[in-house]
């Protein structure tokens, strides 16, 4: 699976015309699989290509694409039956795909949607979600601010892949609005908590994994297993109520600070899309237990941004960073994950914990951005230490080389929360 | 909902003779649901009465029974379809299932399985597990012996339900195996962790919530219907490896020493087989915001047990206590669930949390009952403090009034580690 292929040829154009475009997130090499209607219409799944949609669900019906010649993948308006199908078939779906699109032999009367006109939806049934902490940056700054700036790494990081379980219930689609949290709330000097709208509303920049290949329960996943098991990755906004989050989260770890809501982008990109992005991941501070250590590349290079816009307000790009600073890969979270003998299935979704670099322009959240509020940012005119009701938060994300694997958009803007009544 | 109606009748008998032993679990007044299988047949959905099942897959099949007249509810082998449909839906089938058992009107023809020749699969698909922490003498023990003795109760314990995310994906039903989980552990003079199987097996006494009403993202649910969207109630037990627990734990709360296994009862008790068993919460230390408060009484008074057997040896009952300690109700920790908006779905399974009480041996852990391994328990004359390999347990829980509602077993065995590689 890991070798380069056709379907990575740089020179390899579509008879899609957008899709040809070097600035377009979406040209042949990517491919990316997500979920679309038009107007009333059913669910269907789709490959974006350009600006327009590949319509699979058609496609199969029309007997040009079957993944599984036994029964039919894409009528159920989700990915979780394709992603539950053997590597293999995810390979040669995609060298199928990219044939049947490409500018020489392609079939040009196949079935295409405008993305303007489509509606996309949730891709896949998140079937559960994980949420690690995996930037030795983020977790520094947290640690300091939070603990002891002198200790700021707890003993236990440089070892384990922190993670914890978050809810499944409320990941929705990027364009969602989310409704600001009400949670207990206390400050240091407060003798008892109160319970209200959260003051201190943030973003978390993630990466998030899709878990394709499954393993049973009591059977570990080994490190050579684990990258290929993932079919593909989002870009994800893991809202955080710091303020609920600081109260609640000992001694089991944070719950409703950030149950309210988990954004993630519609479409899919393919782990084998993002294969001649593959990059080491940064030196060991410490030596890793043998079930951990990787054999090979397991990060990406992957630039990725976030905008802030308040409402009515012009956009402003408040963070620049890059996904191969993370310390653990999605493989090895994977390992860890499954290392007690934890069942994983198709359509869990791995969150890569907040993504921050060294340079305090590359901090993954708002948190570390304004160091807990002491350092308002600039935006539109207006300050900005947390989230204002009516902001809105756009992550694009990108891998760059001899073409462009563009991830698209992971949006929402906040709406007031929902009154207390006493 | 919470009024008493003819199905509480203790006079109430049932034409299947076995279901009058008032001995027995399962009278005309409990009529719990579960799914089962006979030999390679088809996962049904059943009643217990007695020794019996009622086969309501087949009664549906038949339209004696239809608590969707517009489609089938017991036809996908999961509980779940019947948990969806409105609480007046569950109350009216209850009602009927009721009538068709009764020694008085009932249908003596009705498709009767014995338990016996039946198989238990898991009741429903566990859309998401959470797990709480809810006996303030679980979290005083636990505090006194892993932080302070003097501050025992972390300062938030008494304003929240504490809880975390648990793993949905290893929750299995009773009699399934328990393999030990290999994790990373650190002693406190080791100067590194390594990774190995748990030597601090541990089970945790608790009683499980399950979800049927849902609640949309951003909604919360109020104290007056939290309630009544629990559809029913199963023995639980939460294993736990403590030495990767006590590794792993900080800042994100518990995660792989959780993840390998849950166990439940294969029957779930409905809420309204336990109305007449509501009682109230223990007195609060301090007062509880006003979304918690309560004004009816939604504890249970339901007795557990807990017993022991070592490989071939025989069974001893290690814990007796009660449901009826727990400072926090199920309906407690739903609106808390809720209360940022999170959305709550049909097959949520909510966990109480250890249930211990003030007596020793009434001590819901391992953990407990040992005081972390200082004590050695006897059991069938070998000493234990954790779980070892070939171990069983069993948790049985009843309540008794006019009549007994029994909750059957939920029983498991400790498998070997996986032999870690290197």
């Amino acid at each position: 699976m890991a070798a380069l292929n056709k379907t990575h040829d740089p020179a390899r154009k579509s008879w899609v015309d957008s899709a040809n475009d070097p600035a377009g997130d979406f040209p042949i090499q990517n491919l990316p699989y997500g979920v679309f209607s038009e107007g009333d219409g059913a669910m269907c799944v789709g490959v974006a290509i350009g600006d327009r949609i590949l319509d699979l669900t058609a496609l199969e019906a029309e007997r040009k694409l079957t993944p599984d010649p036994e029964k039919r993948v894409f009528d159920q308006g989700i990915l979780n039956p394709l992603m539950s199908l053997p590597q293999t078939v995810w390979s040669d779906t995609r060298a199928k795909i990219a044939a049947l699109l490409d500018a020489e032999g392609g079939d040009r009367s196949l079935p295409l949607v405008a993305q303007s006109d489509a509606k996309l939806h949730l891709p896949f049934f998140v079937r559960s979600f994980t949420d690690f902490y995996a930037s030795k940056e983020h977790a520094t700054n947290v640690g300091t601010m939070f603990r002891d700036p002198d200790n700021a790494l707890m003993a236990n990081w440089l070892h384990i892949p922190i993670g914890y379980n978050g809810r499944a219930s409320t990941v929705v689609v990027s364009g969602t609005a989310i409704r600001r949290p009400n949670g207990q709330l206390k400050g240091p000097n407060d003798n008892a908590p109160h319970f209200g709208p959260s003051q201190k509303l943030d973003i978390e920049l993630e990466l998030g994994a899709v878990v394709g290949t499954p393993n049973p329960m009591g059977q570990p996943v080994s490190a050579v297993d684990a990258y290929d098991n993932i079919f593909g990755y989002v870009l994800m906004n893991d809202w955080s109520a710091r303020d609920i989050q600081v109260w609640e989260y000992q001694p089991l770890g944070p719950f409703q600070s950030k149950a309210f809501g988990t954004s993630i982008s519609p479409w899919v990109v393919t782990r084998e899309a993002l294969e001649p992005f593959r990059t080491h991941a940064p030196d060991r501070v410490k030596p890793l237990l043998p079930y951990l250590q990787e054999t090979t590349p397991n990060n990406f290079d992957i630039h990725l941004e976030v905008a802030l816009a308040p409402a009515g307000g012009a956009a402003t790009t408040i963070i620049r960073t890059n996904y191969k600073y993370m310390y653990y890969s999605s493989a090895q979270q994977l390992v860890h994950h499954a290392s007690s003998g934890c069942a994983m299935e198709t359509g869990d979704l791995l969150g890569s914990g907040t993504i921050s670099g060294r340079d305090p322009g590359s901090f993954g959240s708002l948190l570390e951005l304004t160091w807990n509020g002491r350092d308002p940012l600039k935006v539109a005119g207006k300050e900005r230490t947390f989230l204002q009701d009516g902001d809105s938060i756009d992550i694009t994300g990108w891998c760059a080389g001899d073409y462009r694997i563009g991830f698209g958009n992971c949006a929402g803007k906040i709406l007031p929360a929902v009154k207390v009544t006493e």
